[in-house]
């Protein structure tokens, strides 16, 4: 029998906000989701209005504490199986903690929250109430970001010495905040976007994909955060030396300034044996290489599991529904197969069975956490003259 | 106020076919689509049966006559608003007919029919009943290819003189038709496939989008069909020389045994003052060259109006919903574009409105009878002798 | 002991000739050779000026026949090892088969001659003489060339089925020739550049980087031979279906009004197991594409002869004297590498040795002879009516 | 008039070394200079005895110091002209200041010396002597090097933010100096190398890149040289973050562990209008990237003077002897562009003129020096902690 579709409501997203989009388009890519309520603004007659206006039929709600009220209500079936938070950085907590000890799974926007402190209560309220969470990290969702992952932690490419990770934007190289555009407007805004901009807003990517594709953390870091652009409380330009878990090094950098950079997150590993590496702007190819062989260029979807490098692949990596080689997945594809792995664990929570939430297929709320974590160190390093501070 | 989701009825797509994939993501990739009634299969009881096990919840038809008869005696707003029809070649031809004379707008996949009588019988029945008609030539939705039709159709590379499109693959390199590959089966059958397997399949596609991007048409053409594989009654290597409308020329040329090319379909335009070129595995990307000017990479997103050689880029091309530059769009985007812009024609017949069809921003019957027209004339050169044949 | 340099006479080269510079830095990169006497220019007093002005000291002769009838009187040691020729392509002829019979080895720019006819009579000369013979084609003189022709000819990718081998220019898309550019000026004269311009000038580079790099001939050709540039003579754009000696079809094209095209040189060869392709624009790689596999790049001075797909390669292709693997090699290289493997020849022909000449290390005079009977065959083609001609 | 060849004395180069190979290919690019002597070996039975074994006839010395002697006696025109120092960089300081000393101009293998004190002496030498002195840095000899300065440096992209300059092999990965490879051998030991292996051999070149290509210097330094391979005494990975004379920041960063990385040299410049970067791999290309433009990709050969972002072009830079647009020219250009611009000055020095050696055409004494002192200090600045040491 076919399944009912989930249901999700969503916190933020109106007036005008870019992330909202994406989310909507991977939601209901799959035909298996669908957005069916939201609470768009902090002011209700806006949020009404908009909702009203939406591009399909969606029940609006005053504001997210209404709609957590009201949906928290309901059976499993009528009410919304997850909540979307797609507001600026400082409204992330407070919906956050709400749904989830209302029992609401949640797909929270990044950085997880504002500060340390308020990481750790989510964290503590998610482990308490056992609730899936998932932290919109797109980029883990690229079936190249898994495949990475599995050469990588199952040792192909040796011991893990160094990394680069690296995101580099050039939209804030000039004053974007003053030309009206409201995206620059909140996140160069320490109340609104935390203690760093840069390091926060993709420096966190670039963390997240070292983690998750070397399977290893952080320990320590020694940083530099700049402000390049006059009159900015915030960095801009984000530079970390990091010591890896298993005695490796690397960087995790990110840029704001690097003029004709879009949104070039990629990283690099050098281990014992090889080399990887991917970017996220083509991210439908994975260069591996190694010593006295030609490179090897490896398209998602052309990948076969007799390969003489790979060894088997796990079937559920091949098996990742998906397009033929050259039919190309992107940005709206990362983000589908991350709700689509997220439908999972909800579908297990809604029937009451044990979900994974595990970060093997999307970011959890630990690695929410871990990247506010590694935003203060880096801040207090940089704060302390550059100096190494422990994680 | 938000408007009603359209509904969409699938025609074919049981039994594991591949593009009705791509399309059921397209079409509720906005939200404001999504399917809603099925006859996937010719025979009743699996048609039945898929339906059931389908994703999410949809009504199973018997067959497309019983779904074309009951929901064309729908009012508007219950029946579907558009069917798809993903049958192989050979069953287009039957549903499209029908579903036109119902009244029911089509969105049909390519080639058009098996022959170019069906062809002309089609044309006229969709001139006829005035409905809504798209042929899904899906890479006429990247952004780039519009954005490529606006440069070379408004004269800023001068004169078109020579143009090679292209569309290389190499899945049928070896016998795959025996290898239990459902894709690869009926594609080899003449009975199924037409009277040309590689020219009909993805030589067309280089047909429409050298078509779409210069706004020429082709006059005569000369070719030479290749078959490779022993035992093989069709094509798998197309290649064609054809003088266009304005004197040029040019080369529509495919290849289905070119191992290592996954989807490789692209186009070079070399005017009298510029070239331009674009390839579909990298659908974010157009460059321009000019003489004594540096090579000029344009990104989807990232171009901006007030560019010193475009000038005043449309606005509707400038408005285009997406996401910023470096978050790559590809094959979804591109799908979900196409049926987005057939959604309004839809909407537009629907009330009862002009609508336009036109061929600007999806291929209409008109392209999908020259595809036919083309194939029929470069089988004939073939067959003839690689003889010039008019079309 | 070391040995003594070689003495190289140019035939030409005078007045700002572009192909006399690489040829003289062949000469001299390897300290092995050097240029000692010159006949720059038809005209023996500007002949005696230019040579009295060259960049270093030389003897300038009044003319080829001159220099011819004096050099050939001297012993070997003093007299030339070989003559250069690099004059416009209708005097070719002339010089070279008096070297020939006076017993100088000779290296010549391509197209050998202006018609097939001196084509044949040079070649009967060379033969009755046995006189060590080069042409200039310069792109076999890549390591990458070499490795190519090994992959190909030692039946890696299985059959050969299908080769694209093109040769794109866009410096002739104006009226150049009006500009006082001097190297298009006679280009453009068919007294003096032969009965093709492209095809003559780059087609055959193309045809022998076809034949090269396959081992294969073409045995008939259909062509078609376009002039875009009003008022020119010749064509500015050829385009040629050709089949090959094994029962394998292909193309051989080349365009000198591809705007944006600088010198691009390249091939893709089909076989019935894989994929080379290779560009002269980026003569340090040559790419591999095998069904199931990656994509293989290889890089010169980075391959290994334990790799396990390419087998045992051959002692003399590994021990090529070069650079390691990321100092590039290119275009002077390439020449060098030419005049560095006719030297040897050159040093066996001074001791009476045989010597190779053998087409395996350079182009020689039956090369030559083909690239003029293909030229011949693709015009007679094209004037024809773009028939199939038998070559 | 033709000029006189210019005579090049060798010191150093025997026993297989890798980098008298180039050297010598660029010293006879042109014909205008020629290698005539040489002290190939520290043992004066194996210096004469590969002298007599050289692939062109040259005077072989017993040692450095009895070429040095006797050439010097000897009036010019007969004398060397210059000599060419290739030793390992434990034998760079006595040669080199020998050679000054007797008024021989001298071009000398990179790191000048084997610590800060000897370049100190030498700098002070050359300075008192008044002779023409080169340091091999190989990279300025593109052309793209110089048309990178003249961007950058004439203000065309705003301020320097932000320098990225990276040198990146694969080639220590492993115990390569156990398996006998020479290059290696020497290079990992102190004694020879001097105090940094990685940041010494290869950190400068990127050093280099970066002063020369921005015009800017470092005025303070943060590194970490890691070791990897176990047992190695030097490090083969070096990462340095750098204060630049203007405020802006930067990386120099190398390594030698980095799989895959052939020869990686390459250079990212953000300014606040726009950036440049450009890779050693692929010395053709410069790219820029303006706010709301295109990128840009410029091809030596191919640029024009009346470019409308460019303005300008120096006329020495557009001069420069060359190949036309995609005959590409590669590492033995660059390396004949560094001997093309030092013999103009050695022309001059011995006419007894004025010479510039101001390090626009190629790097001198001072550059030489200043990449001691970076090592210095960022070898410094690793040992204690990681922390700011000033330059």
């Amino acid at each position: 029998m076919a399944k009912r579709p989930l249901n999700v409501g969503l916190i933020g997203g109106g007036g005008g906000a870019f992330i909202v989009q994406p989310h909507q388009r991977a939601i209901h890519f799959d035909g298996t989701r669908r957005v069916t309520v939201a609470a768009l603004h902090p002011d209700a007659k806006i949020a009404q209005s908009e909702a009203e206006q939406w591009d399909y039929p969606i029940k609006g709600y005053d504001s997210y504490d209404e709609m957590i009220e009201q949906e928290s209500a309901k059976p499993v079936g009528e009410r919304i199986d997850y909540a979307l938070i797609v507001t600026p950085n400082h409204v992330h907590f407070d919906p956050a903690i709400k749904c989830v000890r209302a029992g609401i799974p949640v797909f929270c926007e990044k950085p997880l929250t504002i500060n340390l402190d308020e990481a750790k209560q989510l964290v503590a309220a998610v482990k308490e109430n056992n609730v899936p969470f998932a932290v919109s990290h797109t980029y883990l969702g690229h079936w190249t970001s898994r495949f990475s992952r599995f050469i990588v932690t199952s040792g192909l490419l040796g011991d893990v010495r160094w990394v680069d990770s690296y995101y580099l934007q050039g939209w804030l190289a000039e004053r974007t905040e003053d030309s009206g555009n409201a995206q620059a407007e909140w996140r160069v805004d320490p109340k609104k976007s935390g203690a760093s901009l840069c390091g926060g807003d993709i420096g966190t990517h670039a963390l997240m994909q070292l983690r998750y594709v070397t399977g290893l953390n952080v320990q320590r870091v020694q940083a530099h955060l700049e402000t390049y652009v006059k009159g900015r409380m915030l960095d801009d330009h984000f530079t970390s030396y990091v010591e890896l878990s298993n005695g490796g090094k690397g960087m995790v950098r990110a840029s704001q300034i690097a003029i004709g950079h879009k949104n070039d997150l990629g990283i690099e590993v050098n281990g014992t044996k090889g080399t990887l590496s991917w970017r996220q702007e083509f991210p439908e190819e994975v260069k591996i290489q190694l010593p006295g062989q030609p490179d090897r260029t490896y398209f998602r979807g052309a990948v076969s599991a007799n390969d003489g490098f790979l060894g088997d692949l796990p079937e559920d990596l091949m098996a990742e529904p998906n397009v033929p080689a050259g039919h190309p997945e992107a940005f709206h594809d990362a983000f589908a197969r991350l709700h689509r792995c997220f439908e999972q664990d909800v579908r297990l929570y809604n029937d009451g069975k044990p979900f994974d939430c595990d970060g093997n297929l999307y970011a959890n709320i630990d690695d929410g956490y871990t990247g506010m974590a590694f935003i203060e160190a880096a801040v207090k390093s940089s704060q302390d003259g550059n100096v190494w501070v422990d994680m």
